[in-house]
């Protein structure tokens, strides 16, 4: 009823610009993504970097929340914003309060509709696998290390039968009865990479735990404790409990997001 | 006076094993190599991990103190022991005790008398550069950032002129009057590496800071700071305020030791 007397001029919501993040972090010391009272999250320390860059405190919202302990090579998220700070000065200034763990490593101006996570067509992440006997320091931060050197050609085999539109609810750790768990999986791929392997995996979107689950999934196949049918059941049973365990977030990396 | 009265049989001098570990550490979380009271050490942390895997508290003599924030891929030490737990085991049993940034990747028994010091005829070391004018979450730990981007011609020129037989007095910070200050620098050498260089020093031994103030004069040249002339006058002059400031101790690592 009140909209017959506002003023015809644009309003905020109309002038409003909206600036895309790119967003580098390392993950080990935010209790993840999303802001929580009290914790220490990606979300929180950009928005008052954001606030102390440009004079007005905005909600930065990202193309979806990565967990405690996981990292991002390239987190896309969007902030609408008033603020008149040029968008190159945007991201050198916000880089100027982000403490050495987080990096803004570019700002561009969107259109007012662009949004981080409802238009993501493809979402890449990345499990870094060390095999051997031995731990190694310099890699202990950013891989997860197993014991037994799991057979490539199994887990690829694995691999092969995810890929594709599956409901991947035993893949998932909190979806409720209701909840819609069918995604695209485009690719799952593994790829040598130093003293192991990085398992590189595409698609449409991810629930809760899932990369790490899928890469515990192809894990259990390459030393052999889940077969090829095993597998395939994993994905027809929809029963969380039948799946290996999520493998630790700290080798997790956000790769990149494509729209 | 008193050995006349001492039994015979071997003393435990003679009977001791001396055991040669190959060490690889993160040292971001310690105040460098040596023990120091009521400080946490890689020398206090090893030993302590040593009592416990061998049920014996014994000296760990590295073939040098690495400071703190420096990290180590391959440090060797030795240790005098008497204890009867095998060679094997005891890397095993001391990984054990170990935090996740320490770890014994090697131990084998040597003659007696070897001492990691004192025979150790060259070391390795590499300073890790990044070039750009954005941080890098991923890589804040273990690289220093430039933001102005060296020439590598005039880095690798001022570096031949380093290399040889000189008194480094001007490169070390902890020299006294008397101190040898002479060593030899067997190559100096600057590669590419991801998105910036590798410095790799290798030489008899190095001064106190030597690694880290070699590379600041490298750098110094690189960006036309120093010229030759410059770089030839700082072994001349025996000052240490003639050079450049060491650069920071986070992205050097002690590559290997040559016996």
């Amino acid at each position: 009823m009140s909209t017959e007397l506002e003023p015809t001029h644009p309003t905020r919501a109309d002038a409003v610009r909206n600036v895309k993040l790119v967003l580098r972090y390392d993950g080990a010391n935010y209790h993840g993504w999303q802001r929580q009272p009290g914790l220490s999250t990606i979300q929180t320390t950009l928005e008052d970097a954001f606030e102390r860059a440009a004079g007005e405190r905005c909600a930065i919202h990202a193309s979806g929340r990565t967990d405690a302990g996981v990292h991002a090579l390239a987190q896309v998220a969007h902030v609408h914003t008033a603020t008149r700070v040029p968008t190159d000065h945007l991201a050198k200034a916000m880089n100027g309060w982000l403490p050495p763990d987080i990096v803004v490593t570019d700002a561009v101006d969107v259109p007012v509709d662009f949004h981080a996570r409802h238009h993501a067509r493809r979402k890449t992440y990345v499990y870094q696998l060390r095999f051997g006997r031995q731990r190694d320091p310099h890699w202990a931060r950013t891989t997860f290390t197993l014991w037994h050197v799991p057979d490539l050609a199994r887990m690829r085999a694995a691999a092969a039968m995810l890929v594709g539109r599956h409901d991947f609810r035993s893949f998932t750790t909190d979806a409720n009865a209701d909840a819609d768990t069918v995604r695209t999986l485009f690719a799952l791929r593994v790829l040598r990479w130093r003293e192991g392997v990085r398992v590189f995996a595409t698609g449409d979107g991810f629930l809760m735990h899932m990369v790490r689950t899928l890469t515990g999934v192809l894990v259990a196949a390459g030393i052999g404790r889940l077969t090829p049918e095993g597998v395939r059941e994993l994905l027809s049973v929809h029963d969380r409990r039948a799946a290996p365990a999520a493998l630790p977030a700290h080798a997790l990396f956000l790769w990149r997001v494509d729209y």
